[in-house]
Protein backbone atom coordinates (compact mmCIF):
# COMPACT_ATOMS: atom_id res chain seq x y z
CA UNK A 1 0.00 0.00 0.00
CA UNK A 2 1.84 3.54 -0.76
CA UNK A 3 -0.13 6.60 0.46
CA UNK A 4 0.43 10.38 0.50
CA UNK A 5 -2.00 12.17 2.51
CA UNK A 6 -1.60 15.49 2.74
CA UNK A 7 -3.08 18.58 5.16
CA UNK A 8 -4.46 21.09 3.09
CA UNK A 9 -3.81 22.48 -0.95
CA UNK A 10 -3.72 26.56 -0.06
CA UNK A 11 -0.94 27.84 1.85
CA UNK A 12 -0.12 31.70 2.23
CA UNK A 13 1.77 33.76 -0.44
CA UNK A 14 1.98 30.14 -2.91
CA UNK A 15 -0.12 29.11 -5.60
CA UNK A 16 -2.85 25.86 -4.96
CA UNK A 17 -1.24 22.76 -3.77
CA UNK A 18 2.68 24.14 -5.06
CA UNK A 19 3.84 23.51 -1.43
CA UNK A 20 3.10 19.86 -2.30
CA UNK A 21 4.41 19.82 -5.66
CA UNK A 22 7.92 18.01 -4.39
CA UNK A 23 6.19 15.28 -2.23
CA UNK A 24 4.36 14.24 -5.49
CA UNK A 25 7.39 13.93 -7.52
CA UNK A 26 9.29 12.19 -4.69
CA UNK A 27 5.89 10.36 -4.36
CA UNK A 28 5.28 9.18 -7.92
CA UNK A 29 9.11 9.29 -8.60
CA UNK A 30 8.41 9.39 -12.04
CA UNK A 31 6.63 6.16 -12.40
CA UNK A 32 3.20 7.62 -12.92
CA UNK A 33 2.15 9.51 -16.34
CA UNK A 34 -1.58 10.07 -15.62
CA UNK A 35 -3.42 9.84 -12.88
CA UNK A 36 -7.54 9.72 -11.74
CA UNK A 37 -8.95 12.64 -10.57
CA UNK A 38 -11.87 12.35 -7.82
CA UNK A 39 -12.81 16.09 -7.71
CA UNK A 40 -16.48 14.96 -5.73
CA UNK A 41 -15.43 17.14 -2.69
CA UNK A 42 -16.12 19.79 -4.76
CA UNK A 43 -20.00 21.28 -3.43
CA UNK A 44 -20.25 23.15 -6.46
CA UNK A 45 -20.17 20.23 -8.69
CA UNK A 46 -17.64 22.04 -11.04
CA UNK A 47 -15.60 19.29 -11.42
CA UNK A 48 -13.53 20.54 -14.80
CA UNK A 49 -12.58 23.40 -13.09
CA UNK A 50 -11.13 21.48 -10.09
CA UNK A 51 -9.26 19.08 -12.45
CA UNK A 52 -7.79 22.55 -14.25
CA UNK A 53 -7.02 24.20 -10.64
CA UNK A 54 -5.05 20.96 -9.56
CA UNK A 55 -3.70 20.13 -12.67
CA UNK A 56 -1.23 23.05 -12.81
CA UNK A 57 0.76 21.80 -9.47
CA UNK A 58 0.31 18.28 -10.69
CA UNK A 59 2.01 19.01 -13.89
CA UNK A 60 5.08 20.18 -12.48
CA UNK A 61 5.84 17.06 -10.96
CA UNK A 62 5.23 15.11 -14.13
CA UNK A 63 1.39 14.02 -13.80
CA UNK A 64 -1.29 14.44 -16.03
CA UNK A 65 -4.42 14.87 -14.25
CA UNK A 66 -8.00 12.90 -15.62
CA UNK A 67 -11.22 13.58 -13.66
CA UNK A 68 -13.20 10.51 -13.01
CA UNK A 69 -16.19 12.34 -14.75
CA UNK A 70 -14.84 12.15 -17.99
CA UNK A 71 -15.51 8.58 -17.70
CA UNK A 72 -18.68 6.71 -18.38
CA UNK A 73 -17.54 3.97 -15.95
CA UNK A 74 -16.40 5.45 -13.26
CA UNK A 75 -15.73 2.01 -10.93
CA UNK A 76 -13.67 1.04 -14.85
CA UNK A 77 -11.89 3.70 -14.78
CA UNK A 78 -10.57 3.06 -11.06
CA UNK A 79 -9.89 -0.45 -12.24
CA UNK A 80 -7.73 0.90 -15.43
CA UNK A 81 -6.10 3.79 -13.36
CA UNK A 82 -2.30 4.54 -12.69
CA UNK A 83 -2.74 6.39 -9.71
CA UNK A 84 -5.80 7.96 -7.78
CA UNK A 85 -5.40 11.61 -6.06
CA UNK A 86 -8.41 12.74 -4.39
CA UNK A 87 -8.92 16.48 -3.81
CA UNK A 88 -10.21 18.59 -0.69
CA UNK A 89 -13.09 20.25 -0.12
CA UNK A 90 -16.30 19.13 1.74
CA UNK A 91 -15.37 15.42 3.07
CA UNK A 92 -19.60 15.10 3.40
CA UNK A 93 -20.12 15.03 -0.20
CA UNK A 94 -16.55 13.54 -1.20
CA UNK A 95 -17.90 10.45 0.76
CA UNK A 96 -21.25 10.42 -0.10
CA UNK A 97 -20.74 10.83 -4.19
CA UNK A 98 -18.06 8.26 -3.63
CA UNK A 99 -20.19 5.52 -2.22
CA UNK A 100 -22.85 6.05 -4.30
CA UNK A 101 -20.82 5.16 -6.92
CA UNK A 102 -19.64 1.88 -5.47
CA UNK A 103 -15.79 3.15 -5.74
CA UNK A 104 -14.97 2.85 -2.09
CA UNK A 105 -14.72 -1.24 -2.55
CA UNK A 106 -13.09 -0.58 -6.10
CA UNK A 107 -10.47 2.13 -4.83
CA UNK A 108 -9.70 -0.44 -1.47
CA UNK A 109 -9.01 -3.12 -4.00
CA UNK A 110 -6.80 -1.25 -6.52
CA UNK A 111 -4.70 0.20 -3.21
CA UNK A 112 -4.20 -2.95 -1.50
CA UNK A 113 -2.78 -4.32 -5.14
CA UNK A 114 -0.63 -1.52 -4.74
CA UNK A 115 -1.72 1.58 -7.17
CA UNK A 116 -0.66 5.07 -5.39
CA UNK A 117 -3.39 6.78 -3.48
CA UNK A 118 -2.79 10.79 -2.82
CA UNK A 119 -5.11 12.85 -1.68
CA UNK A 120 -5.06 16.65 0.60
CA UNK A 121 -7.54 17.47 2.93
CA UNK A 122 -10.87 15.60 2.63
CA UNK A 123 -9.14 13.11 0.60
CA UNK A 124 -6.93 12.58 3.56
CA UNK A 125 -9.95 11.89 5.72
CA UNK A 126 -11.22 9.38 3.17
CA UNK A 127 -8.43 7.33 3.58
CA UNK A 128 -8.94 6.53 7.27
CA UNK A 129 -11.22 4.23 9.26
CA UNK A 130 -14.19 6.75 9.30
CA UNK A 131 -14.80 10.67 8.78
CA UNK A 132 -15.52 11.41 12.48
CA UNK A 133 -12.19 13.57 12.65
CA UNK A 134 -13.23 15.93 9.17
CA UNK A 135 -13.45 20.08 10.04
CA UNK A 136 -16.38 20.19 7.42
CA UNK A 137 -19.89 20.99 7.91
CA UNK A 138 -22.31 18.41 7.53
CA UNK A 139 -23.61 19.91 4.24
CA UNK A 140 -24.98 16.17 3.37
CA UNK A 141 -25.78 12.50 4.47
CA UNK A 142 -23.33 10.34 3.27
CA UNK A 143 -25.20 7.53 4.64
CA UNK A 144 -22.45 5.53 7.10
CA UNK A 145 -19.49 7.59 8.03
CA UNK A 146 -17.04 4.48 7.39
CA UNK A 147 -14.60 5.42 5.25
CA UNK A 148 -11.93 3.58 3.03
CA UNK A 149 -10.09 2.39 5.69
CA UNK A 150 -6.52 2.14 4.85
CA UNK A 151 -5.24 3.26 8.32
CA UNK A 152 -5.86 2.66 11.89
CA UNK A 153 -5.67 6.35 12.61
CA UNK A 154 -7.80 8.96 12.49
CA UNK A 155 -6.50 12.64 10.24
CA UNK A 156 -7.46 15.59 11.85
CA UNK A 157 -6.28 17.58 8.64
CA UNK A 158 -5.75 21.77 8.94
CA UNK A 159 -4.91 21.15 12.74
CA UNK A 160 -4.94 24.48 14.35
CA UNK A 161 -3.62 24.65 17.77
CA UNK A 162 -6.15 27.35 20.40
CA UNK A 163 -8.77 29.79 19.34
CA UNK A 164 -8.19 33.00 17.70
CA UNK A 165 -8.43 35.45 20.93
CA UNK A 166 -12.01 36.43 22.13
CA UNK A 167 -13.56 33.43 20.54
CA UNK A 168 -14.97 30.66 22.98
CA UNK A 169 -16.36 27.87 20.70
CA UNK A 170 -14.56 24.21 21.22
CA UNK A 171 -11.21 24.51 20.17
CA UNK A 172 -10.12 21.56 17.99
CA UNK A 173 -7.95 19.69 20.96
CA UNK A 174 -11.48 20.20 22.37
CA UNK A 175 -13.32 18.46 19.72
CA UNK A 176 -10.93 15.95 19.26
CA UNK A 177 -10.92 15.04 23.09
CA UNK A 178 -14.85 14.75 22.60
CA UNK A 179 -13.83 11.85 19.73
CA UNK A 180 -12.02 9.70 22.21
CA UNK A 181 -14.24 9.88 24.76
CA UNK A 182 -16.61 7.46 22.60
CA UNK A 183 -13.40 6.62 20.47
CA UNK A 184 -10.93 5.95 23.01
CA UNK A 185 -8.77 3.67 21.07
CA UNK A 186 -8.61 5.45 18.19
CA UNK A 187 -4.93 7.34 17.72
CA UNK A 188 -5.55 11.02 16.00
CA UNK A 189 -2.84 12.68 14.13
CA UNK A 190 -3.80 16.20 14.11
CA UNK A 191 -1.41 17.36 10.62
CA UNK A 192 -1.00 20.94 10.91
CA UNK A 193 -1.30 23.12 7.05
CA UNK A 194 2.00 22.59 4.50
CA UNK A 195 2.47 18.63 6.12
CA UNK A 196 1.38 15.48 5.36
CA UNK A 197 2.09 11.43 6.04
CA UNK A 198 4.00 9.05 3.46
CA UNK A 199 3.11 5.61 4.09
CA UNK A 200 4.65 2.67 2.30
CA UNK A 201 4.29 -0.78 3.24
CA UNK A 202 3.49 -0.44 6.53
CA UNK A 203 6.53 2.72 7.22
CA UNK A 204 5.38 6.06 8.08
CA UNK A 205 6.84 9.17 7.84
CA UNK A 206 6.06 12.96 7.68
CA UNK A 207 6.90 15.45 4.83
CA UNK A 208 6.30 19.25 5.60
CA UNK A 209 8.12 20.97 8.64
CA UNK A 210 6.38 20.85 10.96
CA UNK A 211 5.22 18.72 14.38
CA UNK A 212 2.81 16.76 14.67
CA UNK A 213 0.03 16.63 17.37
CA UNK A 214 -1.53 13.64 18.07
CA UNK A 215 -4.26 12.37 20.47
CA UNK A 216 -5.67 9.29 22.39
CA UNK A 217 -8.38 9.29 24.92
CA UNK A 218 -6.64 8.92 28.57
CA UNK A 219 -3.01 10.02 27.43
CA UNK A 220 -1.78 13.80 27.45
CA UNK A 221 -1.49 14.84 23.68
CA UNK A 222 1.54 15.22 22.21
CA UNK A 223 3.63 17.01 19.64
CA UNK A 224 5.65 14.66 17.67
CA UNK A 225 8.30 16.33 15.45
CA UNK A 226 8.27 16.14 11.28
CA UNK A 227 11.32 13.95 11.65
CA UNK A 228 10.13 11.74 14.37
CA UNK A 229 9.12 8.01 14.77
CA UNK A 230 5.43 8.02 13.69
CA UNK A 231 5.34 4.02 13.96
CA UNK A 232 2.66 4.03 17.47
CA UNK A 233 0.34 5.73 14.76
CA UNK A 234 0.00 2.34 13.10
CA UNK A 235 -0.99 -0.20 15.56
CA UNK A 236 -3.75 1.32 18.47
CA UNK A 237 -1.95 -0.56 20.76
CA UNK A 238 1.53 1.16 20.71
CA UNK A 239 2.37 4.58 22.97
CA UNK A 240 3.29 7.49 21.65
CA UNK A 241 7.02 7.31 20.87
CA UNK B 1 -44.58 27.87 20.16
CA UNK B 2 -41.74 29.40 22.18
CA UNK B 3 -37.65 29.05 21.61
CA UNK B 4 -34.85 30.69 23.21
CA UNK B 5 -32.27 29.31 20.72
CA UNK B 6 -28.79 30.93 21.98
CA UNK B 7 -25.15 31.10 20.06
CA UNK B 8 -23.11 29.96 23.31
CA UNK B 9 -22.48 29.28 26.90
CA UNK B 10 -18.98 30.99 27.23
CA UNK B 11 -18.06 34.28 27.56
CA UNK B 12 -14.90 36.00 27.78
CA UNK B 13 -14.44 37.02 31.42
CA UNK B 14 -18.30 35.96 32.15
CA UNK B 15 -19.25 32.95 34.08
CA UNK B 16 -20.72 29.87 32.16
CA UNK B 17 -24.26 31.26 30.57
CA UNK B 18 -23.91 33.96 32.61
CA UNK B 19 -24.70 36.62 29.80
CA UNK B 20 -27.50 34.84 29.08
CA UNK B 21 -29.40 35.07 32.02
CA UNK B 22 -31.45 38.54 31.25
CA UNK B 23 -32.54 35.97 28.51
CA UNK B 24 -33.66 33.21 30.35
CA UNK B 25 -35.14 35.54 32.89
CA UNK B 26 -37.70 37.63 30.52
CA UNK B 27 -38.05 34.78 28.55
CA UNK B 28 -39.46 32.33 31.66
CA UNK B 29 -40.77 35.62 32.59
CA UNK B 30 -41.15 33.67 36.20
CA UNK B 31 -43.55 31.06 35.19
CA UNK B 32 -41.46 28.22 34.99
CA UNK B 33 -40.14 26.76 38.43
CA UNK B 34 -38.00 23.75 37.08
CA UNK B 35 -37.03 22.89 33.28
CA UNK B 36 -36.00 19.41 32.11
CA UNK B 37 -32.52 19.44 31.07
CA UNK B 38 -31.16 17.88 28.55
CA UNK B 39 -27.09 17.39 29.00
CA UNK B 40 -26.65 14.51 26.24
CA UNK B 41 -24.64 17.02 24.28
CA UNK B 42 -21.56 16.17 26.68
CA UNK B 43 -19.90 13.66 25.04
CA UNK B 44 -18.02 12.33 28.55
CA UNK B 45 -20.87 11.74 29.65
CA UNK B 46 -20.78 13.53 32.77
CA UNK B 47 -24.65 14.73 33.21
CA UNK B 48 -24.96 15.54 36.75
CA UNK B 49 -21.65 17.62 36.71
CA UNK B 50 -23.42 19.65 33.16
CA UNK B 51 -26.37 19.89 35.27
CA UNK B 52 -24.74 21.40 37.96
CA UNK B 53 -22.83 23.87 35.93
CA UNK B 54 -25.96 25.26 34.41
CA UNK B 55 -27.87 25.58 37.24
CA UNK B 56 -25.80 28.36 38.79
CA UNK B 57 -27.30 30.42 36.17
CA UNK B 58 -30.13 28.96 35.58
CA UNK B 59 -30.82 29.55 39.56
CA UNK B 60 -29.77 33.49 38.52
CA UNK B 61 -33.11 33.71 36.82
CA UNK B 62 -35.26 31.57 39.18
CA UNK B 63 -35.11 28.25 37.52
CA UNK B 64 -34.31 24.96 38.98
CA UNK B 65 -32.86 22.56 36.45
CA UNK B 66 -33.20 18.82 36.25
CA UNK B 67 -31.16 16.59 34.08
CA UNK B 68 -33.56 14.26 31.99
CA UNK B 69 -30.83 10.99 33.13
CA UNK B 70 -32.42 11.63 36.71
CA UNK B 71 -35.52 10.11 35.72
CA UNK B 72 -36.62 6.61 34.86
CA UNK B 73 -38.50 6.80 32.35
CA UNK B 74 -36.87 10.37 30.27
CA UNK B 75 -40.50 10.48 27.74
CA UNK B 76 -42.77 10.72 30.29
CA UNK B 77 -40.23 13.42 31.88
CA UNK B 78 -40.83 15.15 28.84
CA UNK B 79 -44.07 14.81 29.26
CA UNK B 80 -44.73 16.36 32.42
CA UNK B 81 -42.16 18.83 32.13
CA UNK B 82 -42.96 22.56 32.44
CA UNK B 83 -39.51 23.64 30.13
CA UNK B 84 -36.93 21.42 28.26
CA UNK B 85 -33.84 23.15 28.15
CA UNK B 86 -31.06 21.53 25.80
CA UNK B 87 -27.40 22.54 26.82
CA UNK B 88 -24.72 22.75 24.15
CA UNK B 89 -21.43 20.31 23.94
CA UNK B 90 -21.22 17.85 20.91
CA UNK B 91 -24.69 18.17 18.59
CA UNK B 92 -23.56 14.70 17.31
CA UNK B 93 -24.04 13.17 20.16
CA UNK B 94 -26.89 15.07 21.23
CA UNK B 95 -29.24 13.92 18.42
CA UNK B 96 -27.70 10.57 18.77
CA UNK B 97 -28.77 9.92 22.42
CA UNK B 98 -32.24 11.91 21.80
CA UNK B 99 -33.24 10.07 18.59
CA UNK B 100 -32.22 6.60 20.64
CA UNK B 101 -34.31 7.61 23.17
CA UNK B 102 -37.53 8.61 21.48
CA UNK B 103 -37.59 11.88 22.66
CA UNK B 104 -37.75 14.10 19.31
CA UNK B 105 -41.21 13.15 19.00
CA UNK B 106 -42.04 13.63 23.13
CA UNK B 107 -40.09 16.90 22.80
CA UNK B 108 -42.15 17.95 19.95
CA UNK B 109 -45.50 17.48 20.85
CA UNK B 110 -45.04 19.18 23.56
CA UNK B 111 -43.35 22.39 22.08
CA UNK B 112 -46.29 22.40 19.78
CA UNK B 113 -48.33 22.50 22.83
CA UNK B 114 -46.81 25.50 24.17
CA UNK B 115 -44.04 24.43 26.16
CA UNK B 116 -40.89 26.31 26.39
CA UNK B 117 -37.80 25.51 24.72
CA UNK B 118 -34.28 26.75 25.82
CA UNK B 119 -31.41 25.90 24.27
CA UNK B 120 -27.93 26.91 23.34
CA UNK B 121 -25.13 25.76 20.59
CA UNK B 122 -25.80 22.32 20.25
CA UNK B 123 -29.07 22.80 21.39
CA UNK B 124 -29.97 25.41 19.30
CA UNK B 125 -28.97 23.56 16.88
CA UNK B 126 -31.33 20.92 17.76
CA UNK B 127 -34.10 22.98 17.16
CA UNK B 128 -33.10 23.33 13.14
CA UNK B 129 -34.56 21.30 10.51
CA UNK B 130 -31.64 19.47 10.33
CA UNK B 131 -28.28 19.46 12.14
CA UNK B 132 -26.41 20.34 9.54
CA UNK B 133 -25.00 23.89 10.27
CA UNK B 134 -23.33 22.73 13.03
CA UNK B 135 -19.68 23.68 13.93
CA UNK B 136 -19.20 20.19 15.58
CA UNK B 137 -16.98 16.99 14.94
CA UNK B 138 -19.05 13.82 13.81
CA UNK B 139 -17.60 12.11 16.51
CA UNK B 140 -20.80 9.28 16.54
CA UNK B 141 -23.01 8.50 13.77
CA UNK B 142 -26.44 10.11 14.86
CA UNK B 143 -28.33 8.06 12.37
CA UNK B 144 -30.00 10.55 10.22
CA UNK B 145 -29.29 14.35 10.37
CA UNK B 146 -32.67 15.26 10.69
CA UNK B 147 -33.50 17.24 14.05
CA UNK B 148 -36.50 18.80 15.96
CA UNK B 149 -37.27 21.10 13.00
CA UNK B 150 -39.14 24.05 14.90
CA UNK B 151 -37.90 26.56 12.43
CA UNK B 152 -37.40 26.75 8.84
CA UNK B 153 -34.43 27.83 8.90
CA UNK B 154 -30.62 26.52 10.17
CA UNK B 155 -28.36 28.34 12.96
CA UNK B 156 -25.04 28.62 12.87
CA UNK B 157 -23.93 28.91 16.28
CA UNK B 158 -20.35 30.75 17.61
CA UNK B 159 -20.74 32.23 14.57
CA UNK B 160 -16.88 33.84 13.21
CA UNK B 161 -16.39 35.85 10.04
CA UNK B 162 -12.79 34.99 8.31
CA UNK B 163 -9.93 33.22 9.57
CA UNK B 164 -7.65 33.38 11.91
CA UNK B 165 -4.07 35.09 10.00
CA UNK B 166 -2.56 32.66 8.85
CA UNK B 167 -4.65 29.95 8.64
CA UNK B 168 -6.35 28.59 5.31
CA UNK B 169 -8.82 26.49 5.66
CA UNK B 170 -12.08 27.04 4.82
CA UNK B 171 -13.91 30.05 6.54
CA UNK B 172 -16.93 29.81 7.86
CA UNK B 173 -18.81 31.42 5.18
CA UNK B 174 -17.52 29.17 2.42
CA UNK B 175 -18.29 26.19 4.60
CA UNK B 176 -22.27 27.80 5.12
CA UNK B 177 -21.53 28.11 1.01
CA UNK B 178 -21.48 24.97 0.51
CA UNK B 179 -23.86 23.76 2.50
CA UNK B 180 -26.26 26.35 -0.18
CA UNK B 181 -25.01 24.38 -2.80
CA UNK B 182 -26.60 21.35 -1.79
CA UNK B 183 -29.23 23.28 0.01
CA UNK B 184 -30.54 26.43 -1.89
CA UNK B 185 -33.45 26.91 -0.43
CA UNK B 186 -32.67 27.58 2.67
CA UNK B 187 -31.49 30.02 4.62
CA UNK B 188 -28.52 30.02 7.27
CA UNK B 189 -28.15 32.30 10.07
CA UNK B 190 -24.34 32.63 11.31
CA UNK B 191 -25.58 33.80 15.03
CA UNK B 192 -22.28 35.47 16.64
CA UNK B 193 -21.73 34.69 20.61
CA UNK B 194 -23.91 36.34 23.20
CA UNK B 195 -26.66 36.48 20.89
CA UNK B 196 -29.44 34.21 20.25
CA UNK B 197 -33.28 34.15 18.93
CA UNK B 198 -36.63 34.37 20.80
CA UNK B 199 -39.68 33.07 18.87
CA UNK B 200 -42.94 33.41 19.95
CA UNK B 201 -46.09 32.30 18.14
CA UNK B 202 -44.17 32.94 14.76
CA UNK B 203 -42.57 36.30 15.54
CA UNK B 204 -38.78 36.03 15.77
CA UNK B 205 -36.49 38.77 17.13
CA UNK B 206 -32.81 38.92 18.16
CA UNK B 207 -31.44 39.19 21.66
CA UNK B 208 -27.84 40.00 22.16
CA UNK B 209 -26.20 43.12 20.01
CA UNK B 210 -23.94 41.76 17.66
CA UNK B 211 -24.87 41.69 14.00
CA UNK B 212 -26.10 38.47 12.48
CA UNK B 213 -25.21 37.28 9.04
CA UNK B 214 -27.70 35.51 7.30
CA UNK B 215 -26.80 33.04 4.24
CA UNK B 216 -28.84 31.79 1.00
CA UNK B 217 -27.63 30.40 -1.99
CA UNK B 218 -27.69 33.25 -5.02
CA UNK B 219 -28.29 35.79 -2.57
CA UNK B 220 -25.29 38.03 -1.47
CA UNK B 221 -24.46 37.18 2.14
CA UNK B 222 -25.69 39.86 4.20
CA UNK B 223 -25.78 41.62 8.17
CA UNK B 224 -28.22 42.01 9.47
CA UNK B 225 -28.50 44.40 12.84
CA UNK B 226 -29.63 42.74 16.45
CA UNK B 227 -32.76 45.20 16.25
CA UNK B 228 -33.49 44.26 12.63
CA UNK B 229 -36.06 42.53 11.33
CA UNK B 230 -35.52 38.74 10.93
CA UNK B 231 -38.90 37.90 9.52
CA UNK B 232 -37.60 36.50 6.50
CA UNK B 233 -36.10 33.39 7.81
CA UNK B 234 -39.54 32.24 8.87
CA UNK B 235 -40.19 31.96 5.10
CA UNK B 236 -37.92 30.68 2.47
CA UNK B 237 -39.64 32.24 -0.13
CA UNK B 238 -38.66 36.11 1.01
CA UNK B 239 -36.07 37.92 0.70
CA UNK B 240 -33.42 39.07 3.36
CA UNK B 241 -35.14 42.74 4.39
Amino acid sequence: MRLLLLSNAKTEGMAYLEYAIPHFQSFFAGKIERALFIPFANAAGDYLGFEAKAAVALAQAGIKLESITRFADPVQAVREAQAVIVGGGSTWKLLRDVRALGLLDAIRERVADGMPYAGWSAGANLACPTIMTTNDMPICDPKGFDALDFIPFQINPHYLHGNPPGFKGETREERIGEFGKLNPDTWVAGIREGTGFVIEDGAIRMVGELDCRVFKAGTEPCEVPARGDFSFLMSSQRPCA
